[in-house]
């Protein structure tokens, strides 16, 4: 019983040092959010990158494993644009040109996506295909969107 | 003895498969990483965690979403833990008790994968149990690994 109790004052506690909005309770939230997707899937970009150029050897599960968390991010950093979170080395066209930042976000999510895919069938060169027309996203979003 | 030796051997297996891994240029990056991971983990826990309290309308579809973010996450930033790599918020046991921290996050990674396989049913009573099994790591672990 005291136990219980503690953990769920503990987890409380915790939750509310969380934001209480289903989003962001700041744009900071935001901007840290979405700063730590990029990080993450730039993380396994270069990591799966190293397969897929030869300086690592091909491990079909290790891409794999890559390609998942790649697809699972490219989803996420989107929630954190929202109106009012300019900051960071965002540019102001993501907001003032909103719909062509979002369908950039869309194709990189779809490719993702592909990426995951072909990392199912354990073929190289399936692979090398879907990651690089997933990673050329990273660039043309970066050039248009991306201060430097 | 033995489990001391065991031990040891069991702590310097894990440092061993993080250098081999090489997985980060540099410590700085490693730190990052572990700290993006943990921050987008952070997020969605946050997320489903207003709806497990109600302070979100429940939605099915949504705390599915968060909870497949979430145990994917949960099995990152324990990578970005390698010999080396002290800094941030970081404490020395998580180096000096390398096993105890391995276990906290194995604990962890499953507990999240169980909230996954949770939010599966659509049923609320059992995410919420899941959800404080879950949470219940996270205050465990910043107490004894994390300073403030």
């Amino acid at each position: 019983m005291n136990s219980r109790i503690a953990l769920f004052a503990a987890t409380a506690a915790l939750l509310a040092s969380f934001s209480a909005q289903a989003q962001f309770a700041k744009p900071e939230d935001a901007i840290k959010y979405r700063q730590s997707a990029f990080s993450v899937m730039g993380a396994h970009t270069g990591r799966l990158g190293a397969m897929v150029n030869g300086r690592v050897p091909f491990d079909a599960k290790v891409a794999q494993d890559n390609a998942d968390v790649i697809a699972t991010m490219a989803r996420l950093p989107w929630q954190g644009f929202g109106a009012g979170t300019e900051g960071g080395k965002a540019k102001a066209n993501i907001w003032s040109d909103g719909a062509k930042f979002k369908a950039g976000g869309d194709k990189l999510a779809a490719d993702a996506a592909a990426l995951s895919a072909a990392a199912k069938s354990g073929n190289l060169d399936q692979i090398k295909a879907a990651f690089g027309a997933y990673a050329g996203n990273c660039k043309t979003c970066h050039d248009e969107f991306r201060s430097n």
